[in-house]
């Protein structure tokens, strides 16, 4: 979509808007870093988003790479700088048919620096001489397909004695078929406002969006904005010069700045304002909380995940729950389908998913993942880990770069539970038995709707554990599941390939939408990606270490499983019932450990004081009598089977057995479930 | 589907089935009413139908619309009688081939009856023999495609001496191909036992469905066994002989003697029971009720209507509500279409339905028609049909042969209330927020799902009653409406064209169930059915008559409505507050005329009594002040538009100026539902 068209409507609509501008990073982990906050930063509304431009392989290609990306995953519509100046028509031409290829709709048409910033224009040089030149061609060329940006300078190009040439300038750009004008970055408001009235004056009629950048410090402020030549009031100088060491009370003082200088020019009348974020979040986002700039109505969650704005997935509105926290992969993966699913899933199934090219990765760089995962030297240790994630102590894990979702923290303590008991979840989402469409929590799609969800829980889990639970399954009518190890073993309760829907919404007059599912196919395809995490993760420890060792065995040996309790009208926390046997065991096996190491301590003092070994001895021996007759004895009552808790304490291995007497334990399984389904 | 499959997998599951036998009726009335009963009598879950055969071009055409209409629009499996002798191989070939085109898979290949029964049979007329040459030529036509039944005779076919010859006989056409055996009716259990034992000494494997004519009267009884040479227990003579003149003792004995039959052959191993009905259908459910023989659980509502068993129409699982009560004429004026709605109506939607080919009928004759509905000559008559249909003191409408659905039996008191003030309803449904799939009567589909409904209405409305109607649904966000007059305008507050889903399910481990749905393209092409069943019933009476007038008047002016409330989670009552105005003025209107009516006669008689006139005149005048101040002053509690009350009592005519204001509402009311949906 042209952004000049969302600008329009919303001036019609007489709403504010914002954008966005990033630069692309120059490390793969800093792009991954820019995506994660590109991501983010969507939830705060921007009407669009700007990437900047440097000539160059591999970086204009992460350019395109980013503005194409957010499009197609994270639904906002990207804006893509391109400049002219010392390249050749070749080059532009190519970057612009690859813009159109990828459904990128916007450029904002730039001269771009000289090569030595100091050395004076030299319009010989290049093709392309002036913006204006550029303006043309794609006007020319493309004809109405793309919105094109311009850049304003309120305060002149070089500096204030071109502010005049420059506004000249700018109303050829438009003549020549640009739509819309984004400033520089200034601070000096009253300026700003006199140059817009004089653009208007000068029959300039496209939206001006001003450029704001929050100061985020000091040095660098002072810098860059001597290097642009940009005015700064003098009052800013007086403020800043007292706390010019404080970084925190810069970047404090920069959001009350941003925030002045939006309202004084919002009374003026002023609808949009383009945000320079220096890749940085908290800065822009304090701003906009503090104007209480709310995404618009319109912005708000059409789907529960974020519909791709790629013209060839225009109708697609339903996707597998697997790749919820990693969009980017689906969609690559699924790029060359002809069709996406739209309505429901059976319609329009490719037959292949892509293979994954890169293979996945650890988003933190290895120091950090060392410490913020520690090295794991046995299952219990890994356990913790993700214990710990579950109750909020550790904001990411290699299968998740945020916390949890936000309607999953109402069953953290459960989750918390299950992964302690050795259910390594790593997605999840509570049942919604119909909530409001506008729900905070669980709100999607239209008004007047209402929403559902079916309890699903999906992790990676032993073999002697997934036993166990495939025998409390068996009289679980309700429940369906896939579990399938590295080398491709499935085992599953569900007889036919049919998608079931977990995520729905009912809506006035419309036919029921059902966004998420969960399907054996596309499981398939996620678990080579689920696994190839363990050995991502293994990869920060030294190859011959114990951790990764332990990381790349359970890859191995244990399985992906996924469980979904289909009646969504029982209470959400109906799923982690199947879990209490385990739960149960685990109790247990401490209150034993507890009662043995406690009675030992016991008979050491009582021996030390007394003087006297027998009374030690049978001090012992009563504490473990006592654990026996407590904890031990009743055993059944915690599992049927007590050699899954025994074999959860070591690494568990792959053998044929274990798989054979699986299969068996899985028919006999289905024979039940036939039966009781009855 | 193979009948034979259908009774291997019964036998396998070591359960009860039965079968019921039809014949083409003689009369069109004969026809529809067959349909009827076929419908009604599928839910007694029959594992097939048969229908019976007799060559001549109106009659055998017949019988194969009877066994397609029934696998295709009820959805149970028909097998399809078929004798050979005295015809030639050229009809038996087009007949074939005819049921083969239309999806009908079972034969009951016979050797048919000679011209004249007394005669004797000559083999040397026609190409066929004997059945077992038909069933030769089918298997080795049409290899495996058919299932072929044939005739078993316990008693011999032309008497008792040919039992054994028929034997050879029987087990010749198993080794032709045939793949079960049907028998002739008999009364002989024991007899039936041993003849079935020789069989299986004999050879013969299929199975063997005993046929059961329950005895409806005495006369018939003695004839048909005569003429067939059946042999009759003396015992059964003895019972009938007392009680011969009596026919419900009669027929209530004979449902006597089919249990005790069934209950024997059932104690001896038979599985499987061929009801002849003779086109009767009360004691054919009475035995199986008294045998508590009831539908097996795979027979129960895959779908809230009948899927239909036709090949072409296998992936259908979505249908617009209007056709419920008109299932043949929705898949004859769909049966072009190259595919069905499966999933959702937006995947296959065909652009066009077919034409209505013979309009539409009331389905009772003439003077039947007029001893139930009388001859209403205004529309208050009208509405008090309807009232009465609601209030179940009438059994059927033009536009519904049977009774209320079972789930809208909750709602008549309503439906009565809203008929009364006008809204003839011929369509309805209330809401239902997730009842059980094995809920008694809003079940449907597998085990262990929830199903749900949107509460929906449809009726005929006054274009001023309508107006008004749109006035109070401006308020109504939820509520989602279409309204078409005979001519074809149309007024409706859904933007796109939509499917609204009515009717879904969520079960385990599939999809989103959605079928029946109301959307803008089937509601135009049902309104058309609609409307004519106006004319329909109309030419129940003189064409010049008053009544005929009212009728046609209505079919030309009224509207056809359908409503829905999408707010499926608020009480089953709450689309009818919608209504709550018009209930009022209803009142109203009935309150001052009592009180108009009431104290003029109390005027009358005070003046007779006194015979003082002032006496009369003050008793009249305060009747009416009375009037005026208790009922019609606060008029504008009942209704904002008075005029809708009063545009009621005379037949509504359709003109300009209405057709204007209500185009203008409507836009007034798109405006508001837009803003207040927001």
């Amino acid at each position: 979509m042209k952004i000049v068209d969302k600008i329009n409507k919303a001036l019609e609509d007489d709403r504010c808007f914002w954008s966005f501008e990033y630069f692309p990073p120059k490390t793969q982990q800093g792009v991954m870093n820019l995506y994660d906050r590109i991501e983010r930063m969507c939830k705060l509304g921007p009407l669009f988003i700007d990437v900047t431009w440097r000539w160059g392989g591999r970086s204009s290609d992460l350019t395109l790479e980013l503005c194409s990306n957010s499009q197609t995953v994270y639904g906002v519509e990207a804006n893509m700088h391109m400049t002219c100046t010392n390249t050749n028509f070749g080059l532009i031409k190519d970057a612009l048919e690859k813009a159109k290829d990828q459904g990128v709709q916007n450029v904002l048409a730039l001269r771009g620096d000289l090569p030595d910033n100091t050395a004076e224009f030299d319009p010989s040089v290049g093709e392309f001489k002036y913006a204006t030149d550029l303006v043309k061609y794609i006007r020319s060329t493309y004809g109405d397909y793309f919105c094109i940006a311009v850049a304003g300078y309120p305060e002149g190009c070089m500096g204030p004695e071109d502010v005049d040439r420059d506004i000249q300038y700018l109303k050829e750009k438009q003549d020549a078929g640009a739509d819309i004008v984004v400033t520089q970055l200034f601070y000096d408001v009253d300026n700003f406002m006199a140059w817009v009235a004089k653009c208007r004056l000068a029959g300039i009629t496209m939206p001006i969006l001003p450029g704001i950048m929050p100061i985020q410090n000091y040095g660098g402020f002072k810098r860059m904005t001597e290097l642009c030549r940009i005015e700064v009031p003098q009052e800013i100088w007086n403020r800043l010069e007292p706390i010019k060491d404080d970084d925190q009370a810069i970047k404090d003082y920069g959001i009350e700045v941003a925030v002045d200088m939006i309202n004084k020019m919002k009374a003026g009348g002023v609808r949009g304002f383009h945000f320079y974020t220096i890749n940085l979040e908290r800065s822009t986002r304090l701003v906009l909380e503090k104007l209480n700039f709310v995404p618009a109505v319109s912005e708000v969650r059409p789907l529960p995940w974020n519909p791709s704005l790629s013209e060839k997935r225009a109708g697609e509105n339903v996707r597998p729950i697997f790749w919820r926290n990693h969009a980017r992969s689906y969609i690559k993966r699924t790029e060359l389908w002809d069709e996406f699913p739209n309505g429901r899933w059976g319609d329009a199934r490719s037959p292949a998913y892509g293979e994954l090219v890169h293979g996945v990765q650890v988003r933190l760089p290895a120091d950090q993942a060392l410490r913020k995962w520690g090295t794991p030297e046995s299952v219990d240790d890994v356990t913790s880990i993700f214990v710990r994630y579950c109750q909020g102590k550790l904001d990411s894990l290699p299968w998740s770069d945020t916390q949890l979702q936000a309607e999953s923290t109402a069953i953290q303590n459960q989750l918390a539970q299950i992964n302690g008991a050795g259910f390594l979840t790593i997605n999840s989402q509570p049942s919604c038995n119909g909530a409001p469409s506008s729900d905070k929590v669980h709100g999607w799609g239209p008004s007047n709707g209402f929403v559902y969800k079916k309890a699903y829980l999906e992790f990676f889990v032993s073999p002697a554990n997934m036993q166990a639970l495939l025998g409390r399954l068996a009289t679980a009518p309700t429940v369906t599941y896939y579990a399938v190890n590295k080398a491709g073993e499935l085992f599953t309760n569900c007889a036919e390939d049919s998608p079931n829907a977990v995520t729905w919404g009912v809506f006035p007059g419309k036919e029921i939408l059902q966004p998420t599912i969960v399907e054996r196919v596309s499981f398939l395809a996620w678990k080579d990606e689920a696994f190839d995490f363990w050995n991502a993760w293994s990869k920060v420890y030294a190859e011959e270490s114990l951790a990764a060792a332990l990381l790349r065995g359970i890859c191995s040996d244990w399985y992906l499983m996924n469980i979904v309790e289909n009646n969504f009208q029982s209470h959400p926390e109906a799923i982690f019932e199947l879990f209490d046997d385990f739960a149960g065991q685990r109790l247990a096996s401490h209150l034993s450990s507890a009662l043995v190491v406690g009675s030992a301590v016991v008979a050491l003092l009582a021996g030390l004081a007394t003087q006297r070994l027998s009374l030690c001895f049978y001090t012992y021996v009563c504490g473990v009598v006592l654990t026996y007759a407590v904890v031990l004895l009743p055993w059944p009552l915690y599992n049927r089977s007590p050699v899954v808790w025994l074999s959860r304490k070591a690494p568990a291995t792959s053998n044929d057995s274990v798989s054979q007497s699986l299969k068996t334990l899985v028919e006999d399984v289905s024979d039940d479930s036939d039966g009781s389904s009855e």
